[in-house]
């Protein structure tokens, strides 16, 4: 039974509690570190002891943020997972938490309502969001390192402010933020105006190998076990890659396939316009996300995975 | 003689004239028209007789800012420049006014001081935000189509928030256009989430194509007669080419050439990172521009014009 709590209930509850484990979910991004990184921060200025969960290794991408990594230092008294809309996105590695998270804070609508409390705002662009005005309920300072956090959240899951779920309070945080000393320059220099070499090779690859379908709306990129091999990607290599057609002429759709692991299972993106709802889409194969941004992943064969997310695409663009 | 003076002053200026032609910059974009729009729209609403005139005829992309064109429907008795930094950008059709401009509302530091009044706010990254605030200042209402005129303005002077010249300012500026009903989506996803199939086309060519020099700090894009006519791009196809690589890791010189007419003209694209001057360059060929963006045509053949642009990258590289 999930009781749902806001802002104020929240940084009400995380004020009384110590010894907190913040968990990200798995394949982390730049929301789910940054706003587990500065409530850390936050609650460690705070006198409290807290450390950060993550099924992957932190990307050395994010290494700035500065996360402090659980290693059994403390044992664990209260569980709060963070952009994470189901268990199953917490991944193998942190699967005995699953059954006794304590609260969760997001902002995915599709959030399968699995800690005890549950402080979601599905209206807000990214968790940073939400993780700002706890900060600022809690009565805590936001230095400037944790500004770069919540900023890191903030822009990375808008697309810099390019986003539709952006709203003007968006922008008014992303102003507080600055105004805290949250470093605009370097960081949409990192996120969003630098190409890493095999992110170059990955768009050259999925470019030359696109498939269209239903009239060119829907766009499909594979990434076969054979290209990662050659190309050699780190995960971050990839964050780019599954949106490279959602803005092509007539593309209301954009799938990207790629493997994961070393078995048959595959990993699907969606990425949608107006057009399209990319979670009722990931949602048929299991997945979830947001309506313009979605995934889930499969098992099968790639032929077998492809039939099964484009007719899930057809039914979503048949609608 | 220039009197500067600020957005109160000129809010007060504005408020008092009548005949108000307001003259945008030559090949203009979403600031200078935006930024015109917005406030010939204010003065009409304010009873005056007001239009914009442009060296131009006006992008079909702005028609929605519905400009009113200057028809020599009155006799101007006040001539205001916007976003020009000097007489030159007014153009060739717009050169009678160039002596007689009453005044300038800019944001370019490199602004020529010619108007009797200069409005000139050099660390706001675009004149929509200054216009923002005249038009708050003279305490006109902005309805939600003058919004749409100065976010349009706001985005696309900033690269939707990205550029480094984007200030908390500039984003609350952007948060209070929205809330008066900026149509924060549409516009975005006209100037920066569409790509004509043949700019996907000319990008998948220059990608296989690309060539690498100078320890990969040099990417140079060709574009050959042949590849022009098979994609059949128009001007506008192209314009994104040019900075393909820009933001490639390591890559600190990117060119593009691509021929012009059926001789042997070839235009080249310079664009550059921090670590080179791309005006430097394109000067050695006898042309010109900015820091980070220049340009110079060169006669030859391709691989002459590709050996004497290269040899002006590696002076500029070896300073």
């Amino acid at each position: 039974m999930t009781t749902k709590i806001d802002i104020h209930e929240t940084a009400k509850i995380l004020t009384e509690k110590n010894d907190i484990l913040l968990l990200c979910h798995k394949n982390p991004d730049g929301d789910t570190l940054g706003s587990a990184a500065a409530l850390c921060h936050v609650l460690t200025n705070m006198g409290k002891r807290c450390a950060v969960a993550c099924n992957n290794a932190i990307p050395s991408k994010y290494s700035y943020l500065e996360i402090p990594v659980f290693n059994n230092e403390f044992k664990p008294e209260f569980i709060v997972s963070v952009d994470t809309a189901s268990v199953n996105l917490l991944g193998d590695n942190l699967s005995q938490y699953s059954c006794i998270v304590d609260l969760c804070i997001d902002h995915h609508g599709s959030n399968s309502n699995y800690s005890d409390f549950l402080c979601l705002y599905a209206d807000y662009p990214a968790t940073a969001q939400i993780m700002y005005e706890i900060i600022i309920s809690m009565g805590q300072e936001i230095s400037k390192h944790i500004a770069d956090c919540l900023y890191t959240g903030l822009l990375t899951d808008t697309g810099c402010f390019k986003y539709s779920s952006t709203t003007p309070q968006t922008l008014i945080t992303g102003a507080k933020l600055m105004e805290l000393g949250a470093n605009h320059t370097e960081l949409v220099e990192k996120f969003f105006m630098s190409k890493t070499k095999k992110t170059v090779m990955l768009e050259k690859y999925t470019l030359n190998n696109i498939e269209y379908y239903f009239d060119d709306k829907c766009a499909l990129l594979i990434l076969t076990k054979e290209a990662l091999n050659e190309i050699q990607p780190e995960p971050t290599d990839i964050d780019g890659i599954s949106s490279l057609a959602r803005n092509f002429e007539g593309v209301e759709v954009s799938i990207l396939i790629r493997p994961v692991g070393d078995g048959s299972v595959y990993k699907i993106s969606v990425r949608t316009g107006e057009g399209a709802d990319a979670c009722a889409i990931a949602s048929g194969l299991g997945g979830g996300g947001h309506i313009r941004a979605a995934g889930c992943e499969v098992t099968g064969t790639l032929e077998n995975v492809k039939k099964a997310i484009l007719m899930e695409v057809e039914n979503e663009l048949c609608k």
